[in-house]
């Protein structure tokens, strides 16, 4: 593995940008105690070289070139291996504003280290063994978390829940290709197909093992990346109104932190845990019309590209040929048919919803009156935990790459069943064997390229 | 002090809210490390209790209601009163991303914590003399730093350089009512006499220390605050161009860090560490035009809050009427006037212009061709340093507050002047110097309201 790892000394600012008490500027690498000690007074006098592991010091941040004091910090040494690279740590703890930031990093970067890539840190945790692949993408899953139920998966998958299945039934993948590779030396017919029996009823059990795994993957997808949803419907049928009804009652759980901006989770609702990202929530804010004004292609565009659709009818007034063609815009996709304005008299015809609706979810709602909501949000969270054992302590498949791993590895076990059924020769079917042992290792990286590897961490943020 | 000290312990995420590497929660007060006992579970299985200061310690946080895992975490604590606060302090490093912050935030709040109040860790050392109150502002003075130059002048602050100062001075008034107290007990009228005029001259002395104190007060203000300019012209003269010119090449240091946004830093150009805040930079972007669009009462208003206008002139026109009354605008405001176009053949008037200026400078630029802007900065770091012993080991008066404060004891000296000039008894003297004495102490946080406290630490961000 040592392919990848280099010599140079890296730095960063690890804490996010912005106005905070607290900064850390983080060096990594050979050099690292070097620097700390060419920038860093300790208070007491301590160098750097001399600081324990995991030792806190006081002091001040001194420009070596004008012995100008940058800002007062804690200096933290965590020694080689006990560190989140396995390399020398410092984390410069300063005030947590950008020009102190940015001054500190500068002198880091003056006094020999280079400016960390995206998730390089994590990159050399990979590299030096403290995660494998599936945990080091699970870091900025918790990072990126969009609801505490999000959190959990990536939290499950960062302690390794996802990584030691795959590894246990990877182990299984090489304990039968051992089996098979020990038959072929014993020329006997009947050892070999005895062995291939055996070999089969393991497969068996390994593929289930999989497909509940597998099971998990599309829950997991929505967790980790949110539940794409399309509000449709004819003009003032509620639209706007739902969205905002949804958006101020259930607003990602971070937006109340003063200083906590346009970011990534403020346009997510949580609807129990779910993360739901509203397509084409300035579209729906313009009042803008999705069938009228934008036109039945732009409209089919933003279906075909949501997970979910919630279709807005009018209980007050009959189902009207606009109604017809956004119901006709469904096709086959998954939808919730919402009936708003519960409380008006009624004018439409159920039953021709229901005909229109072809078997989907059809719930009588009021946004005025908040009616409906939380039977709303009941059906969404059936849709997306259906036939899930639920979150308990089970391991998550929330990322797409993991998923077509062992999509992949699933069908060369297939094939391996093919290969047995065929009454093909032993060292046939530890072909197809190896095949699904490599795309098990995918997943936790033990069997993968490095530009996979580039192309992971560089998704990652700085810092990190 | 002990009056505002509390027994509650406070909680509050001190990094900066976004996507970051690291994240911090901290905790201050007497059941820190209770909380920290009851949320952590280190991977040796220590219990936090038995954490010595300053060590960093590794494993999860686990809500102890559910056994749930919210994140991996390094906690650090430091025992009172080896801590920013003096109290008992737990800082738990766990991911930096807002869902897992605000998971750990609400546990600790669960737990018996309540939230910190802006500034409140802050306000605590000061209560319990880590800091005094110059110090105190100066922490959010590095935080909020424009530049190099206004980080120079915090740091200096925070470590006590401004504080000593006046401490000094204090200390040499505290000398004089000593001395004149010593001396009424000597009901003779000489050694009274003698005295106040031993006194008289000790005021001089402390009173030309206040001034040269108050000398940087201006610079202090500007470094701190930013450089409010306005940039007037008739249309078309240039002045979207300008504002380019100057964004371009001289934006705040910070900008270039990914992730930095349209934050404080942006709005202000770094000009030789003068961060200069272009006033109605939107206005200017719009192309909308000072003089004709938004009318002469606005013009006259952006004008009046300015500390510097740059007004443009066309040196390939004449001077217009409409030049006339954007010169006008200036009255006795401090200006620069910019003969823009200066690499078109002229028709500008160039004596015209200068008796409009009246004694100001006038520099012929270029911002097409990049000419005279070097001219500019220089110019602009003459007026902000004029007269300025330079930036080096001097204290700097940077808040407005410490200026009043200054003024104030300064002319309460001067009334101690006038009242030995009188030939006044020694106690009327002494009035007038515990009066001086007390505003000196305003500064420092020594003789100051709670209202005032609690004004300047609502300004802090949360987590600090």
């Amino acid at each position: 593995m040592s392919r990848l790892t280099s010599d140079d000394t890296i730095s960063a600012i690890s804490t996010a940008i912005g106005e905070g008490g607290i900064g850390i500027v983080r060096i990594s690498g050979s050099k690292a105690i070097a620097i700390a000690d060419e920038l860093f007074t300790s208070r007491s006098g301590k160098r750097a070289e001399a600081i324990l592991s995991h030792q806190a010091v006081y002091g001040n941040i001194i420009d070596p070139e004008n012995n100008e004091i940058i800002d007062e910090a804690i200096v933290l040494i965590m020694w080689a291996p006990r560190s989140y690279t396995r390399e020398d740590i410092v984390e410069i703890h300063c005030h947590g504003g950008p020009v102190p930031l940015r001054r500190i990093l500068d002198l880091t970067l003056r006094l020999g280290a280079r400016m960390a890539e995206p998730g390089e840190f994590t990159k050399r945790a990979f590299l030096n063994g403290r995660l494998d692949l599936a945990q080091a993408e699970a870091v900025m899953d918790v990072i990126r978390a969009k609801t505490d139920a999000s959190l959990k998966v990536a939290v499950g998958n960062l302690s390794g829940r996802l990584s030691e299945q795959v590894k246990s039934i990877r182990q299984s993948v090489l304990g039968m290709i051992a089996q098979l590779e020990a038959a072929i030396d014993f020329p006997e017919d009947d050892i070999e197909e005895a062995t291939a029996a055996d070999v089969a009823k393991l497969i068996n059990q390994v593929k289930s093992q999989l497909a509940s795994l597998l099971a998990t993957a599309q829950t997991g997808r929505i967790l980790r990346e949110g539940l794409a949803t399309v509000i449709i419907g004819k003009p003032n049928v509620g639209k706007s109104s739902l969205l905002n009804a949804l958006l101020r009652e259930k607003r990602a759980i971070v937006t109340d932190i003063p200083g906590t901006t346009r970011d990534i989770i403020e346009e997510y609702v949580n609807i129990r845990g779910i993360p739901l990202r509203i397509i084409d929530t300035a579209g729906i804010r313009d009042t803008a019309d999705v069938v009228e004004k934008i036109g039945v292609e732009k409209a089919k565009e933003l279906v075909s590209q949501a997970d979910l659709i919630l279709l807005l009818l009018d209980w007050s007034a009959p189902l009207s040929s606009e109604d017809r063609s956004v119901l006709e815009l469904l096709s086959d996709r998954r939808a919730i048919v919402l009936i708003n304005k519960s409380d008006l008299p009624p004018k439409l015809e159920l039953a021709e919803v229901e005909r229109y609706s072809e078997g989907r979810l059809v719930l009588k709602i009021s946004v005025a009156q908040g009616e409906g909501l939380a039977e709303l949000e009941q059906a969404i969270a059936d849709i997306v935990y259906s036939g899930q054992v639920g979150q308990g302590e089970a391991a998550f498949v929330n990322n797409l790459r993991h998923a077509d791993a062992l999509r992949q590895a699933n069908d060369r076990l297939a094939d391996a069943m093919a290969t047995i059924a065929a009454g093909m020769p032993p060292d046939c079917i530890v072909v197809d064997l190896r095949a699904a042992w490599e795309k098990l290792g995918e997943v936790t990286g033990d069997t993968v390229g490095e530009d996979i590897i580039d192309q992971i961490f560089s998704q990652f943020c700085i810092g990190k």
